[in-house]
């Protein structure tokens, strides 16, 4: 077996694939079947290869953390976490925000990003599009999605919560505390852990036996204002409900205001249960029981998974998700008599 | 006049200072006198000199942001407002936290800021030991200090807020509500955005024909338990307040909190002012009275007073104070008959 250095065109022949299928493997990309991973890493052991970055891409001891937006109170514990692991080996974190990209033709953060040559990226994105994917394949740096939203990035390994699992806890607090009238405002249907929220909370009605009309799952978006729309709705209702799950914190929020605008009190009239754990949430009045998403801890696992790879090893899954955690404060109380 | 780049040695020599003296003018340093400066700046222009950096300092289109840490809500206004500078003009922003460097000898914050080499730093730091100042200058890059707890950083180029315009202005609110029995809350007394604040505080009371007896300034750490302890002493004095200048709004949060335990409602038996404008402040009950603290707009200001020293500028003042903010909630009313 030849001790030189082969290049990726002839791992390519000799497995019998395209040279961008070999990238895609070298760089710990996820859309490579099995099989084909395992041919490729063989011939790769075989050569002993090693993963060489071009004359612009020496490892510069910074990863790239890119948010969709600075302004709200979980990007500092994710970056908290980020920083905190790279810290540790003497890596930078070069934080960044997307911006208004489409509105501003000007500079875009991935020509930002590719400019620096850092040796890796963690995205915390709701959404990538198609274009954005391409381009960040194209910069051949490994890279690791926080998914606080848990739209699977199905190409890139990813670190997530469980959101399924949170919207069960949440619901079966509320089962456990004697309501049957218990309704739910998600977040917006696109976005997949609105989705996984709300099926947590029909398992756990089903699970208790518990039937609630279809017009008892609200949609907000995210926000103290969709909370607010959507308490109002429901309060509504011929039959309104006795608690409320909030798919975040903020709708939370938007149910307490809806919820004292009617004279009605949390949690004696109203149960309130909201999502996130944002630092706000013990400051409201009552404190918000919530389910806490372990950002810092999401934000360390990120770092740990995307350092691996800089150093040339691949994720250990695609996907992790780690656990929520039901934060029982004041807003939960068994329904009125 | 000879066109060879002097060595700064020469400059000193003509000048007839210290080779540390010129290279604080040129890394725009302000521990130099005004005559002294000008006279060095005289010399250079006349060798037509231009800062040359290292071999191993050529600019990189980073800076970094230093933070002591990470876990509170003003990090990442402050990070927000010096991201959106620094992003326009593609430079990247290493984000840190100095972290327990005394417990850990291991790495230090500024060794890795010296491994980065980076084009400049904002310190977001409350105290600088000598240590780490002498540490700061010998990296040979720009620095300037955003400083929302108003420490005199003698010799590097600071933007804070205005303290006492914000005592003064929280103060006046509840005199012009008709309050005479006014207390505060003060911060830790060595830092100098407490003495700020009290000074404000005191003046307006001054202004207005006021005198309160010496207890009613009390002394927190900025902290929730510090606003909470500080209330129950207050409210324990024989003739106690109608109302709270609280030096933050945690310890607003802690003097809520005490109250409460009393049975006492905000505002209507006790009103309470904080300072800074967290994102919590709006979501206690009721929505708390502060002195905002324009945090993103520092983090514009010392970026690109940064940016402007990086490209050989100097900046405009040795220290910027930006304005504070009161806005007035729902936490303040007229005194209880």
């Amino acid at each position: 077996m030849s001790r030189r250095r082969p290049t990726l065109a002839e791992v390519a022949r000799q497995a019998g694939v395209s040279v961008s299928t070999v990238s895609k493997v070298v760089n710990g990309h996820l859309d490579v079947s099995d099989e084909t991973r395992r041919q490729v890493e063989l011939l790769l052991e075989q050569h002993q290869y090693r993963p060489r970055r071009s004359p612009g891409r020496q490892p510069v001891g910074l990863i790239d953390l890119v948010f969709q937006d600075l302004d709200n109170s979980w990007a500092m514990q994710i970056l908290g976490g980020v920083e905190q692991v790279a810290h540790e080996q003497g890596i930078g974190v070069v934080v960044s925000a997307v911006h208004d990209d489409r509105s501003r033709p000007g500079r875009r953060w991935l020509d930002n990003v590719r400019a620096r040559s850092s040796d890796g990226v963690v995205l915390v994105l709701s959404e990538l599009s198609p274009e954005q994917r391409s381009q960040l394949e194209a910069l051949g740096v490994p890279v690791v999605v926080v998914d606080p939203v848990g739209d699977l990035a199905h190409d890139v390994p990813a670190v997530g919560t469980t959101n399924w699992a949170g919207g069960l806890a949440a619901t079966q607090h509320l089962i456990d505390l004697g309501h049957t009238r218990i309704a739910t405002i998600s977040g917006p249907t696109r976005v997949l852990c609105s989705r996984a929220r709300v099926d947590g909370y029909r398992s756990a009605l089903d699970a208790a036996g518990l039937t609630v009309p279809d017009n008892y799952i609200g949609h907000g978006d995210f926000s103290i204002p969709g909370g607010y729309a959507e308490t109002h709705r429901l309060m509504d209702l011929p039959e309104p409900p006795t608690a409320i799950f909030a798919g975040s914190d903020m709708m939370a929020r938007g149910a307490y205001e809806a919820l004292f605008e009617r004279g009605l009190r949390v949690p004696h009239d109203v149960s309130v249960v909201g999502f996130d754990d944002l630092p706000e949430a013990a400051w409201a009045a009552p404190p918000l029981t919530t389910v806490r998403q372990p950002l810092s801890e999401m934000g360390q696992m990120a770092a740990r998974t995307l350092l691996r790879m800089v150093a040339g090893g691949r994720p250990s899954s695609p996907r992790v998700e780690l656990a929520t955690e039901l934060v029982k404060r004041a807003s939960t109380a068994p329904p009125p008599d």
